[in-house]
């Protein structure tokens, strides 16, 4: 009977992490006929998502905002503040770390690498005595993750910047997968560059990077002379003094991108991320409640890694979940291909997308011969 | 009475030569709720939009999305098919020469200008000329456009791909704002790199910029050393071997493009350019109509260029027209700054829509105190 409801009522939830959920007031928006962005009109956009990104940054840094996945805008964090031949070190505890060490090998930096064992957060002593070390006088710039994506681990970039302000280097986080989601106060902690995307916890699709610049940064970038052109933030910046924007930018996604950012301020940072928080404990004591572990053992608020019984194909599942019982989740990397499933909440996911990602969950576990208690497990998104 | 009328019907239609028109199918795709990119779902997609851009593209190479402003793809095209140093010569008659020639010395390329004035088209045979002379014989590549959006200018590609095939340059085509409104057969025609935008005659928003490439230009990308992460094209390759992408695209964007395309198949390659065709000419006779000139000796099928009388003030035109009249078209930049207008006349814009522009291009020219017979005018888009 369990199955019967199933079928007749199949969701449609998406609990990845990133592309996440858009709400319907934004999707709303994109279908709107499209006006031209040299204009009055495009102009107070602008504005407003400047003061919408500020706000979801933290900073007072101008934020740039560029037509890119994300990777585009880790790049701009290169080519912008660094030369060939520079000495950085990167924080590679996963999939999106050892993205850092490739772009910046890519570039012709001189990468040391700290390895981070999968599921681990680095412990920031270890950057300080890389920092601290003969061979580290040197080092213009520390690439870190604020949550790796492909563990769910969640990094003390807070505590990182407290030890990389007394040195040369620049902090760098890539916070694409966590910004909105997780406590990152650019200014008040101290980070230099802050990139993030617009498909995760800001809400709406892919297809937007943006980058912010602290002034040490700014003032490295004098220096710096990767080529770049595109990417090139002077260039960004120029055309922000006169409220413009040195390519076609992605208009629709522009406006989407402002009221979603709308949203999120007219909730309140701090309840925001509280909110994420909140169902991050729910969907690890719904791990818990089902028999399961969760895989990081520094647990971050926007996605959850949850370890699958040995007896249980994780690629098999993913795909029944989502083509079968209508629940999208993500499945395991590299190593953790088949071992693993990760589900985000964070953005637009409310609880009772995740209770029926639970229920569902549970279903396709059974599936699969295990059996658990998934009412135990839904149970803990009720009054939230 | 006229302007009575004006006031209670105030249209709104876009004239500008991107972004363009989105067809209401394509704005409606957009709005849905957003799905998982490495899905069967999503790779069905990606095989779709490949079909629907070959054909666009006239070649059997692939195509490769990315998510950038035109200028992305036109960097793409540079850090994927050169080296430091490597001699090229780019022809300048307007706003995107002029940033084929920027870019190029941006990325450390010796870069030989051919200066155009602006409004007439290069002479082929000045490009032989180049090819040949003593220092010619070690130019890598030859940088044009097919449209040179700030002019309405058309370059001759079939008889510069006629000469380029003979040499060991490479001949790369800026077609942002021609393909798929002027004919550009790339792989008939022998061009080695061509690259468009979503926001032109494609009739999707801005976020998508398209790169193909010829075997002869893959062949020359191996020993192509500059720096490149985000826009290395061998990474597109490679995924789209796997039926995927190497960095998370703009979903939205893709689902929009791969309708567009389908609306462009179904009407048929020649049946679309030669609708553009016609009303190109429709538009140039609408201005000899209204007693005013077209600016290009070269004029373009996708857009076209008029000349204002020298009594009006062209930048207070255009906001009368934007702001006050409904109609958007584009003012001149740089030395035509307030001197000319440009309407476009591809993809989504239909006759209808250039008819109530021309309407309230004379209403907001007889503001400003110059009068003619719109009616003429109006009435060459009739029966088109």
């Amino acid at each position: 009977m369990e199955e019967t409801t199933m079928t007749t009522t199949k969701p449609n939830i998406l609990l990845t992490p990133g592309p996440t959920p858009v709400p319907p007031e934004v999707l709303e928006i994109m279908s709107r006929p499209i006006f031209h962005h040299r204009t009055p009109q495009f102009r107070s956009v602008l504005k407003q998502l400047q003061e919408g990104l500020k706000y979801v940054f933290q900073t007072k840094q101008d934020v740039y905002t560029i037509c890119a996945s994300g990777t585009g805008g880790m790049e701009a964090s290169i080519v912008n503040f660094f030369s060939p031949g520079d000495h950085v070190i990167a924080v590679n505890s996963g999939k999106f770390g050892e993205r850092w060490v490739k772009m910046a090998q890519a570039f012709g930096l001189k990468c040391d690498v700290i390895s981070v064992e999968w599921g681990k957060a680095v412990d920031p002593i270890d950057i300080k005595k890389q920092l601290d070390a003969p061979t580290g006088k040197d080092i213009k710039g520390v690439f870190t993750t604020l949550c790796e994506t492909s563990t769910g681990v969640l990094t003390d970039i807070k505590a990182i910047a407290q030890i990389t302000k007394n040195y040369q280097a620049l902090l760098i986080v890539d916070a694409i997968s966590a910004l909105g989601g997780e406590d990152c106060k650019m200014d008040e902690w101290g980070i230099d560059i802050v990139i993030t995307g617009s498909q995760k916890a800001l809400m709406i699709p892919p297809g937007l990077a943006f980058v912010a610049a602290s002034q040490k940064a700014w003032n490295r970038a004098k220096d710096a002379n990767l080529t770049k052109f595109y990417l090139d933030l002077k260039k960004y910046q120029k055309s922000l003094l006169e409220e413009d924007v040195p390519f076609t930018p992605a208009i629709t996604l522009v406006l989407a991108q402002v009221e979603a950012l709308r949203q999120f301020k007219e909730d309140g940072y701090d309840k925001v991320i509280h909110r994420a928080k909140k169902l991050a404990e729910a969907t690890r004591k719904a791990t818990q409640a089902m028999g399961l572990k969760t895989y990081s053992k520094a647990p971050s608020n926007v996605l959850t890694t949850i370890e699958l019984p040995a007896s249980v194909d994780g690629s098999k599942l993913v795909k029944m979940m989502r083509d079968e019982l209508g629940v999208t989740v993500a499945g395991g990397q590299d190593h953790l291909k088949g071992k693993v499933i990760r589900i985000a909440h964070m953005g637009f996911i409310r609880p009772q997308d995740l209770a029926t990602g639970f229920k569902i969950f549970g279903e396709a576990l059974a599936r699969q011969g295990y059996q658990c208690d998934v009412t135990k497990a839904v149970e803990q998104f009720k009054n939230l």
